[in-house]
């Protein structure tokens, strides 16, 4: 990923001010020497049969690298018997569907944790044997034994004299937004003024490339009509790769994103969150008078993951625009990986301690937090018209 | 995997002692009130859709563990088309095979560290252009152009005149014995009077089981024939799950090592490095005279690697025991998904850099270094016999 390519140029800019970028730098002379004091101390007889090894090892990376396509195509056919399980969830977040009360009943002894959880909430399910969910989706008549069948309607006539009391909104508000605000590496990037829009994400999806095209998978926000935008569905692609390297074949690790592409958002009117209008005195030279200018500049929105940093192969980016665009390419991959397969963990927060080595691990790459809010200090701000 | 449970159980038995554990469970305290107060904030009938998610979600882990399933599957075919790459490697550390010039000639441009290394092995392989190596196998006369053929000649000539004054061993010397020594995963095993057995080892192999079998792997040690036993190959088989947990099915992650089994090795007499022979005086109570007893002890060596702690669905294992079987199962799967595929690059030390973070990531989760030597402390030790 770039990401490595940028933790790696880093450490020689680095290594005189940082001393964990000396120690860094350290270990790798150490690997160095110990790599061409290896093939060194070899007669040169050996050292020809450890290359022909080394080109052996070159063929293995690329049947590697075909096997991580066949786990691609096997995740693309995956994808499809995952969905009516994802379609179902959207049904019930958005309202369209209510859930019957045998599917409300959790069905799996939860975790210690979980499991305070859900005994608070429901004290009855607990005392319901387990029942494995499998046909959950097309049996949901299945018939329980009598005491269960007993409890279960206890329960029944326990929620419903309490459910009078309670008011009862459509669906599962706020599902998404609440994941959003949930998961650092996406509350990062949220403003108080996206919210409201978010409000009205209905749906995440992701799909994948066919087994003919590039290797790529596409995320896929499918909003409710609303008053900030016309598009129904805001998409990012994530380009992939599973080759690798003519000129570092041995650091090959399976497939890995190397560009992205976002989408255009047809905002309403003084309705777009991703640039702000800002007025500006301005002094006439000559005459001495001032006027005041109004100028759009950007602003700092979750949408502006719809237009990344265009990656070109004939100009290096700079070290903030590398950082940028490994952490863009950092969320699409856990928004392919554990968002969208798992959203509801992380609306109940069953997922979040979970991941907290994970995304630290991931995070780990660079080091600034911010870097793009520096433009407009003294510069009156006005609202985005 | 067990090293998991045992993790999280010595978080609180070490809670009071260690501020980093504290504070993994503050983490743990916060992700459960998390988790309690998003599902006690919601209105009844919106409770009662979450769980109908969560229940959703169960399902979603058993097609995860089909997945897995498939995966582990395309695994062992994939394993037929890396066994002729594997053959040619074993033959050539052998001596059984000596490749050709073409064959040892460095197809691929090598990445920046790589690249000093053979630069100073054969300066003049570099300047031959990059030639993929995906025929490497099939085609070992393949035509080069022409000002490849000549520097090619002229890298031939220099070789054997330089050939002509050094040593020429049989085949890669001491091959898989290097990979031992310079992993610390494996070195921490090694024994001195380990090394002159391990310089028989010939290979190591990867096999999987079959479809309709458990899932599970092998790893099979290949020894030529040595004075130490009478076994041509050692084996220590890994078996995994790949269901989630009914009671915890939302940590599953995909398949994991759930139990191994060794082999007995059948030594010849006072071969055996895995016990040794103590002498103790034992005084008669009655007569007060003394005889000098011996005795056979447990004696560390790496082959204690092939008789394992066992599992056993009766009896909890105690902490130590916890411990060394989480690290036995890290080790075979270190053997299966790096060092079996990659030998040749943990030999030269080319591998051994982009493992650091790896080897420290698996072995994080216990913190004791030494358990085994503690018990003849004041007993005379004697040879094997």
């Amino acid at each position: 990923m770039e990401a490595d390519s940028e933790a790696k140029g880093k450490v020689s800019d680095q290594a005189m001010q940082n001393p964990q970028a000396l120690a860094a730098l350290q270990d790798k002379l150490d690997s160095l020497s110990h790599n061409v004091s290896i093939m060194d101390s070899l007669p040169k007889p050996v050292r020809r049969r450890v290359n022909a090894l080394r080109n052996l090892q070159v063929n293995s990376t690329h049947i590697e690298a075909r096997f991580y396509k066949e786990v691609h195509e096997l995740e693309r056919m995956y994808s499809a018997l995952y969905q009516p399980l994802f379609d179902k969830r959207r049904k019930v977040v958005s309202g369209e569907v209510e859930p019957t009360d045998e599917e409300c009943e959790w069905q799996s002894d939860p975790e210690d944790e979980a499991a305070l959880a859900v005994r608070i909430v429901c004290p009855l399910a607990l005392k319901l044997d387990l029942m494995l969910s499998e046909e959950w989706l097309c049996n949901s008549q299945g018939e329980l034994p009598c005491l269960q069948e007993e409890l279960k309607k206890k329960a029944a006539i326990e929620e419903k004299t309490e459910d009078a009391n309670e008011e009862n909104p459509k669906g599962v508000p706020e599902f998404w937004l609440t994941i959003f605000r949930s998961v650092d590496m996406l509350s990062d990037m949220l403003q108080d003024h996206d919210e409201p829009i978010l409000k009205h994400l209905q749906d995440i999806k992701v799909t994948f490339s066919g087994p003919d095209q590039p290797m790529s998978f596409t995320l896929e926000f499918h909003f409710e009509a609303n008053e900030y935008f016309t598009n129904s569905v805001l998409t990012k692609v994530y380009k992939m790769k599973s080759e690798p390297d003519s000129d570092d074949p041995f650091s090959f690790e399976g497939p890995e994103i190397i560009d992205c592409e976002g989408c255009e958002i047809d905002w309403h009117k003084g309705k777009d969150v991703t640039v702000k209008t800002i007025k500006k005195k301005q002094k006439h030279k000559g005459r001495g008078t001032a006027r005041v200018i109004t100028k759009q500049v950007p602003n700092d929105s979750f949408f502006n993951f719809f237009n990344p940093i265009k990656v070109s192969p004939d100009k290096e980016l700079d070290e903030d625009s590398e950082y940028t665009l490994a952490t863009d390419f950092e969320i699409g991959h856990f928004f392919r990986e554990r968002i969208v397969p798992r959203a509801v963990l992380y609306f109940t927060g069953e997922a979040l301690e979970d991941d907290e080595s994970f995304e630290e691990e991931e995070l780990e790459e660079g080091e600034e937090e911010d870097q793009d809010d520096e433009e407009e200090d003294d510069e009156e701000e006005g609202d985005s018209k």
